[in-house]
């Protein structure tokens, strides 16, 4: 099932997909919802981001590829950091170059979507507090990441996290999904989930050792090999199988 | 102005200190508020922490002598980190020593509590911005930080951000006020918030900059010199002059 977020006449709604648009949920598949009589057509539904996190997981050197295309090691246990809610959009909207970097960088990714509380999750037990999947784009200032060390400024600006366009609830990452980034219709990343160093159950047993995670939160869950440059006016494209395209251009205000 | 949020026979409110209690408030300080009739006496009158952050965006290496102890040094800019809002607890409440470190340690901080939506914000200009100040514990699994480089795993701990006990609305803090962490009783950290390397309004110029703030946000300003370990059983205190003492025992699941 995919679920989405939309703007529609009727308001901001919750919905599923269906072949001749968008059915209208009434609640949040996050708490409680039931399906609506109003199938809005796709051309009249404006995706939104398909969830709201409290808080972004993202793990860091999760595919051996991309680890040494940094020049850095494979960690032994997964590297974590957090994204704040406030660099969520949605499909199509800008990602805005900030003027203090001079090297903003895309980084397809997994997206987990949480469902429920989670603390002292063991990874036998995950599929209870996944919602489902969608796509996500860990977008990185490269430039002020490598200058600060810790990467919480140049991953955490406002409209770093584009996230979307569906929350597909029946998907196993571990089949291996095929993973990509297009800039400006040019593949530039190209891998499968199944490449993943730690799988997401590993992480999200990893992460809620840590700290809990409430409905809505999301954990990304690393880039495959293929990271580059973008500028303003470029287009990226994130497409994992069996989720869809996020498309967002690259702004600037 | 010294605002706190408790727990009282009347349920959680906002409220407002006076010499014989809290006089309770209708309403919210980050939204709209006033004041009841009704003042709860202090012994019935339960403090929580006295904000429901987003967000707690804390600031490394901010005192010079903390950072020579460290064997850091101090960075050109702000070095920004965040901690979740699953971590912040109230005065009184058990910081839980978790089974994957080794060594837990305080850090005391002046914590600033935003009360608008934050863009962008000028120095100049951040007095409109700041609701007032309170303190912090900057809780740390020094181990863990260390091994990941990375610092959110170390510092992002649920219950590893105490915050309280009340919002001081009338502070300066290039005033130079005093700050203290104590553990069982003894003095372990001591300095003054006029030594800090960047002072409040720089530090919300450069994080507006980066991201949007909202309202009841919280940014930790570092912390000076005297960081070390506690263990299950010990009580720490961390003390701001005009803000009062936030005093948290350290626990174990």
């Amino acid at each position: 099932m995919k679920i989405v977020r939309v703007h529609t006449d009727e308001g901001i709604s919750y919905g599923g997909v269906e072949p001749e648009g968008v059915r209208l949920y009434q609640g949040s598949p996050l708490v409680a919802w039931e399906p609506t009589e109003v199938v809005v057509p796709f051309a009249q539904a404006h995706l939104l981001a398909p969830v709201f996190p409290t808080k972004v997981v993202a793990v860091g050197r999760n595919y051996v590829a991309h680890a040494d295309e940094t020049g850095s090691e494979v960690p032994n246990d997964p590297i974590i950091f957090i994204k704040p809610a406030t660099s969520v959009i949605g499909p199509g909207s800008p990602v805005v170059y900030p003027p203090d970097s001079q090297n903003v960088q895309h980084e397809a990714e997994l997206a987990v979507v949480v469902g429920t509380v989670a603390r002292n999750t063991k990874a036998e037990d995950v599929q209870s507090v996944i919602l489902g999947y969608t796509a996500g784009n860990d977008v990185t200032a490269r430039d002020l990441q490598r200058k600060d060390g810790q990467w919480t400024r140049g991953k955490g600006f406002d409209t770093f996290c584009p996230l979307g366009p569906a929350i597909e609830t029946e998907l196993d990452p571990l089949l291996g999904l095929s993973i990509e980034c297009r800039v400006n219709g040019e593949v530039r990343q190209s891998g499968s989930t199944a490449d993943m160093v730690f799988g997401v159950a590993e992480l999200i047993e990893f992460i809620t050792r840590v700290m809990t995670l409430l409905p809505g939160d999301v954990i990304l869950t690393g880039t495959p090999a293929g990271i580059s440059s973008v500028l303003p006016g470029d287009t990226m494209e994130v497409e994992i199988e069996g989720i869809g395209v996020l498309m967002n251009p690259v702004g600037r205000l």
